[in-house]
């Protein structure tokens, strides 16, 4: 390989230089192209943040940029931007960053539409993740945290000591079982029954003789089955008595009966942990979600102004105009481009120069409801006693998840989340006072942990769709709205542009409003080159 | 509940209550009798630390116990015998605490018998877990991490976006292909195969119509199958171009041809994942594994004679005498009671009391070849590039598997386990000089790894059948050995008890040696209690 000036480059010196011109993830593309990883992990288009002598090339300086909203998409548009020496200005209606990305710690205080107020009494060391929690490998969000020195550590999502627990779901109904003995009971019996008519089912397939000893091998191997293609149980399901030391040779149960098994239904919940956005390993950042607006708005010094609730976006040829409230005053900001990133649940509200379609988009795309709870114990009952060090309790009662923290593990204290459900479940939990839901979550979670009764000291709670400024959990595309609205939003409006997690396929997720942002930043910086190329050959 | 005064305990009280006498997994044995955690968690017997009011009660000190080896099981054995105010001495051959569990560093020197010399250049902050590197949620080393003060991060032992590799494997071979790929495809297929035969599959079931129907709907959500239960790939299985913002929605491959990945063999690594021993959450301590052992050094200021490599282990009716060497010279100790926590490998050729069938017992058990080597590198490229943060990916090269580092993801620099094999590969391997060793891991790495060619610094191996004061990574029992000679072993020669990983049904893992620390503690205090009162009635 050489490089521009006909020298040989090493690999590795190619991959720095594309390091340096275009951060981690242009050395990612570079070395897909070059064969050195495997493929199905790099987007369409590499994103090459703008670079300050991209103007200074043609004798120009950069823009005025207003961004609406200092979430993950609005932070990362201004920190891309100012790499290239753009002015950039942010307007927060609350107090602090982050947006949906929010850890409640000690004092944090909310107060929901409709009028409940909490105020968090979580010991100081403690926290809560209300909005995002986890971050798959393959995101740009893990990129962020590299480039900005987000530490990571792993976040336990799927942990088989974990339990399922199922209501109204035949014999096995209001049982723990560990997922890890419901998985083994159930690839025993699903290979047990594939590998006795393992000739007959292959019968329509292109499979040769040799394939289906290699098939039959597998499922023996894959359900643990005896030598007659029997699962009779096995020890990968646990034990009744562990081995240990001297004669303690351990002791195994009986399988679960395969007819309840599939009557609990606790299998249905498997493929949660299958799908590509949570396959582990999974991560989150040491200290809790707010690291990553933190370490984004530490960029960014001067530019957010916090408090400031916008009122009216407004455009003219060559520039845009944005009315604000803070503190009780109305104020008015001017810039040549405006990013908007407040949700659409909150932009349907504002007034603004969009077109007809556009008001209509905007207005006619669903929010999910989604809540969560955080209760906080005296004791990891959890892992002194249920030896559940992290990962994800599964449940068809209404709290749906009960999650159990993924750091300091082996502490005195700790936050559980109590709840996390969506749809009807979280619209219910959202419409009682924060008190009664504590109550319910509780109440449910004494079923499977009945040291919550003794062990419990304090909660918070967040309902998305009536936390103000957000009003929704995440943006929810039927395949219709994708059709009519998507590429409705995804226009610019003039000199209005909108990012966030809803100007993405990756909705719910961080990623979708860091890459979100990205595409606006490139096509406001391909905008502003075209323009001072014109301008310079005018002049 | 009432206490042993009559009054009402909480169920809390209860418990601090048996946590105070015995320990955490007191507690734990507690909670299972109150029905307040699921089965199979605990042990046959559950151990009760001695107390020093056990002795004081019959008016007598506690004996001397002489104890050889300062790996986990000695340390422990002194640990706990202390508690009840035992004076114990170690002799330990190493110059350093834990045996096995041995973090290599900077500067770490070995030389191994037949005399091939290491010493470690690795970076200040890196190190390689040499022996035991995971430890299970259920494992009783979890509980002395608690009781110890040992601060437990996850280790990230099953991960999806790391690779299968395998050569001579079919059409599939020389292909770096993540484990999350053939997982999704293999469920897919073999969930399609019981799908359309699932009515005949269950024929000789006792499956009632409905339960066929729930099987199928099991195995439409397992292999994501489409509505004639084919499955024709899925996004689980990851893209060829990732969903991002704006219009990327993602883009999907074909799945593996079945035959193909049969032939390939990958999937007859999975069920390494399903053991009980293996399943997810695992846990390593932070900053190394030797942070247990340094752990319990601190617990026994004074107890500790490094250096001292035994020669004979004698005793007569009323004591217990140790022959050792130290700077040259020998000495020897007496003591009450021996515990000998020498792996069987080396105490073969060790001069000793023991009956002719324990001497026969001894040296009948074989012991598992194994090995391992550290390689560090300038970047950690299978996260950068590859975006593998930890986990492990599987070859049937006889490298065997690459372990990437578990801890300071994001980070500059990491040491892989560059090869961890058994049997006849870790004999190979271990027959070469260290400079071979290295060159044939780099080889093969590569074919996974290109970047292993530029990004290589330093390396360190370890073959613990050549380790001196090992000689093996742990006892391997045959099913007749287990009947004919470890029945033996367990039994108490006179006054000598052994001790270690080689007597427990968890060989290999540090739980075993913990635990059979705790059988001999027990069955000495039982001894010395007994003893006590047959005494204080004579006298």
């Amino acid at each position: 390989m050489e490089d521009n000036k006909g020298n040989h480059m090493t690999r590795r010196d190619f991959l720095n230089q594309a390091g340096k011109v275009g951060g981690a993830v242009a050395v990612w593309g570079a070395m897909e192209s070059l064969g050195l990883i495997g493929h199905s992990l790099v987007g369409a288009k590499e994103f090459q943040s703008p670079k300050i002598s991209d103007l200074t090339a043609v004798n120009k300086n950069g823009k005025k940029i207003i961004i609406l909203g200092a979430g993950i998409a609005g932070m990362t548009a201004a920190y891309e931007l100012r790499k290239a020496g753009y002015e950039c200005k942010i307007l927060e209606a609350r107090d602090r960053s982050g947006g949906r990305n929010w850890t409640v710690r000690n004092g944090t205080k909310e107060t929901e539409l409709k009028g409940y107020k909490q105020t968090a009494k979580f010991d100081k060391e403690l926290y809560m993740n209300a909005g995002p929690a986890r971050i798959p490998q393959h995101h740009v969000t893990i990129d962020y945290c590299m480039e900005l020195g987000v530490e990571l550590e792993v976040f336990s999502n799927s942990n088989e000591f974990s339990y399922y627990y199922q209501e109204n779901a035949g014999p096995l109904s209001n049982q723990k079982i560990r997922k890890g003995t419901v998985r083994a009971d159930t690839r025993g019996y699903i290979s047990e029954l594939l590998a006795k008519v393992s000739d007959q089912a292959a019968l329509d397939t292109p499979l040769s003789k040799e394939d289906i000893e290699r098939l039959k091998d597998f499922l023996t191997r894959n359900g643990d089955l005896s030598d007659n293609l029997t699962y009779n149980g096995s020890s990968r399901r646990g034990y009744s008595e562990l081995p240990g030391g001297g004669h303690q040779s351990g002791k195994l149960d009986e399988p679960y009966n395969f007819s309840e098994l599939l009557q609990s239904g606790m299998m249905n919940h498997f493929s949660g942990d299958y799908s590509y956005n949570q396959q582990p390993m999974m991560f989150q950042p040491k200290g809790g979600m707010d690291q990553i607006p933190k370490a984004l708005e530490k960029q960014l010094p001067g530019v957010i102004t916090f408090g400031a609730e916008v009122q009216e976006i407004r455009q003219g040829p060559d520039n845009v105009r944005i009315v604000y409230k803070t503190n009780g005053k109305t104020k008015e900001i001017t810039g040549d481009y405006c990013i908007c990133t407040i949700p659409l649940s909150v932009l349907k509200n504002i007034s603004a120069d969009f077109t007809k379609p556009m008001k209509n988009a905007i207005k006619s795309i669903s929010y999910a409801p989604a809540g969560k709870i955080g209760l906080q114990f005296k004791n990891r009952f959890w892992e002194q006693e249920d030896r559940i060090l992290g990962g994800i309790t599964t449940t068809n009662m209404d709290i749906s998840q009960i999650w159990y923290p993924s750091n300091d593990y082996l502490s005195q204290k700790g936050i559980l989340i109590g709840y996390y459900n969506f749809g009807q479940n979280a619209i219910d939990y959202g419409n009682l006072p924060h008190s009664q839901r504590q109550a319910r979550a509780l109440a449910q979670g004494a079923k499977i942990h009945p040291q919550y009764n003794n062990e419990f000291e304090s909660s918070f709670s967040v309902a998305w769709q009536k936390t103000k400024y957000s009003e929704g959990g995440w943006a929810s595309y039927s395949s219709s709205d994708l059709k009519n609205y998507y590429p409705i939003l995804n226009e610019p409006q003039g000199r209005i542009h909108l990012a966030g997690e809803h100007l993405s396929y990756l909705t719910g997720w961080m990623a979708g409003a860091f890459e979100s942002a990205r595409i606006v930043v490139s096509r406001i910086h391909e905008e502003v080159l075209k323009e001072n190329k014109v301008s310079s050959k005018a002049g």
